[in-house]
């Protein structure tokens, strides 16, 4: 934990602010655009001027959160009280808003990724955290704001989308209290379950069936490698983007030890690789150039999709043999 | 809620008696399997005689749970004091047993599904519990028994798997507070998540990956059809059981919001049909003679796959045009 404030000191800070501008990290995803549209509301019901400032579209697959006072125009407050980072704790994560940033009177950090070392004025930056939203929940207690449904869900989507939905090793018993505490409040967990995890593109899916199709077992069962190049993609008008969460299904056929799924992307190959109990791919991707950590790791090969398939896999089997 | 008897009564008759002969439903699931599994162990814990009694093999994708005396020997115990099935309120759910329970001195009754009527000698059932294994945590506090990490494991995977991991309706608050307390005894979530939802056969993925690749999208994206037959199971080398799933993968296609999933039965077909959000699909299958709940419904046609899914088809675009 890196911070030089406490919760109550930055409670009270941004309670005497009359304006607040709110910078999540840039490809903001559920735990940033949750934690800041939580902070806001909450500084909105205080009669507060407040907006969160974006350098890009709010993504598809969270419109359905409460972003009515996202912006991208850094006019929004000219001189704000406050300028405050939430989940996220680097200017390169906001390269394109960090000037607006540092015209803040008081500038503050929220975060619970780990970091290098300290931002702005106020900092407080929690890496055993689950979620911003965690931290958001506290700090809005601290301030005594109350938490209404709107501000519940923007808080449990961010915890959900940051824990797998609960699944991943960083929720503690404490994010199941809070979880317990947002949906007193009565808000409907259904509809961020379904907006989540139950709207996946068709092209994805149809995606997905082909990566699936081409799928190669080996290692006695305990590996398996798949791969996309452009012409599948073509194929379902799908992008590259919707391959993502592929890894994590071939990762998950029982038996498997080791995935790994290949990218084409151009003349490289990007490849990424998920171990699933005991075995750690950083150790295989540090032998392409790459790293990551134990579960998952990555690198990029510059061969075709099918000499890159093929080193990968020798590496692989030499590694379940040691 | 149907009951005659308290938690607490309940508890003190478990805790008077010295032989427990414990009754889950046939074909147990999580909830049926991790409440009898935590009750047994308590029992045992107290330095009781109790047996989970059984009329089939746990299945294998349960194999990791506390299953220690599971046993299909209906003498394990001769003549228990008390015969108490869990998660199971009705003699029908298991039938070869069904002699064997009425020998208990005393029979008693613990679920959370909704029932016809009373049941045994003492009855609990309360369907407004996400889980049996939540009813089964509060009853092990009234016998004073200690939660320890095997016992919060078992209750964990009941309620994991009642609730889709803490994503359907029937999640509440207590729910997540349950959670809580069952991690506070230390208790890996994680290996109990990768043993239910990371372990998926490879024929299950290799069957999904071909019926999606199957699936038909009509009315306007705003429903989807796809289907199973015999041919396609032997490509896979897999079995009807391993397409249960794929009606949700087919539902949770974005836009999607009456999902259709046919399955070559013989001569028959037998249609599932989910609804998303404003749909309802029971509305359906009442026209060729079936039934279910507003978002899970099905019927079976005597006809073959094209003709079944050519007539579902016209029924549901017929339905989504009113």
């Amino acid at each position: 934990m890196i911070s030089n404030v406490s919760l109550e000191k930055a409670a009270n800070l941004l309670s005497s602010a009359e304006s607040v501008l709110i910078f999540p990290h840039i490809n903001p995803d559920g735990d940033a655009l949750g934690s800041c549209a939580a902070l806001c509301r909450a500084l909105r019901n205080e009669n507060k001027e407040a907006w969160i400032l974006l350098e890009e579209d709010v993504p598809g697959y969270l419109s359905f959160m409460d972003i009515e006072f996202c912006t991208q125009n850094p006019g929004c407050i000219m001189e704000p009280d406050i300028c405050i980072c939430v989940d996220c704790s680097e200017e390169r994560r906001f390269p394109d808003r960090a000037e607006k940033y540092n015209s803040g009177r008081t500038k503050m950090c929220i975060d619970h990724h780990a970091t290098s070392g300290s931002f702005g004025d106020y900092y407080y930056i929690d890496g055993a955290e689950a979620a911003t939203a965690q931290i958001i929940y506290k700090l809005l207690l601290e301030m005594g704001a109350r938490i209404d449904r709107s501000i519940a869900a923007s808080l449990y989507t961010g915890i959900s989308t940051d824990t797998g939905n609960f699944q991943y090793s960083n929720t503690t018993p404490e994010t199941h209290m809070i979880a317990a505490e947002l949906m007193r409040t009565g808000m409907d967990h259904v509809s961020i379950t379904v907006a989540l995890y139950q709207n996946v593109s068709l092209r994805k899916v149809r995606l997905e069936a082909r990566i699936l199709d081409r799928m190669e077992i080996f290692a006695g069962g305990r590996a398996v490698i798949s791969y996309v190049d452009s012409s599948m993609l073509q194929e379902v008008s799908a992008v590259m983007e919707d391959s993502e969460s592929a890894i994590d299904t071939l990762r998950n056929i029982e038996g498997v030890e080791i995935a790994a799924f290949l990218k084409e992307k151009g003349d490289a190959v990007k490849v990424s690789m998920r171990a699933k109990s005991a075995g750690r791919v950083d150790e295989i991707a540090v032998k392409f150039g790459g790293g990551g950590h134990a579960k998952a790791a990555g690198c990029t090969l510059d061969m075709s999709v099918s000499e890159a398939a093929d080193a990968i896999k020798k590496e692989i089997i030499s590694y379940l043999e040691k």
